[in-house]
């Protein structure tokens, strides 16, 4: 999967129709939160054996139940199919 | 373990003997460094067993290969015994 940063329009459209994240500070950004400390860090490493697998890992910051997440592709200075992709697979791991 | 608030310069005497940690934001704080990402996940894995054995958790970021860790007791408005007993667990974790 390409590591190219989309251009601004393309994220904001695709960024519109991705449950629960938006754009921050250059990367897309979700906080999710589950029922304990247990279910947000087996979200957690669902995700973190998927990051991996992709080669392609997040900024994630967990305080009990939450965990807040930050996803941009560095090498590529912006964001890429690679976040989406991941926010994609994020989204999924975390549905009731 | 009491989560009684420790003295300010009770806390400021133990973080000078805790190798790595610092008091930040009335936190204990100790940013971790690894290899690379499996290694970095391994030890927040390993470190959130005994977290919620403990039912103490931390305040934590991960960024690739890195691990910001900010330890304080909420419900005790300050920094108390569990706070330096999961300091030092986790150093103990992330030892070479």
């Amino acid at each position: 999967m390409a590591r190219v940063a989309l251009p601004l329009d393309e994220v904001q459209k695709r960024v519109g129709n991705l449950a629960g994240w938006s754009m921050a500070d250059g990367a897309l950004y979700r906080r999710f939160e589950f029922k304990d400390f247990v279910q947000a860090f087996s979200f957690m490493t669902a995700a973190a054996l998927i990051a991996e697998a992709k080669n392609h890992h997040p900024d994630w910051r967990n305080v009990y139940r939450t965990v807040e997440v930050r996803l941009s592709t560095h090498d590529a200075g912006g964001i890429t199919e690679l976040d989406f992709d991941l926010a994609q697979r994020m989204n999924v791991l975390a549905a009731p």
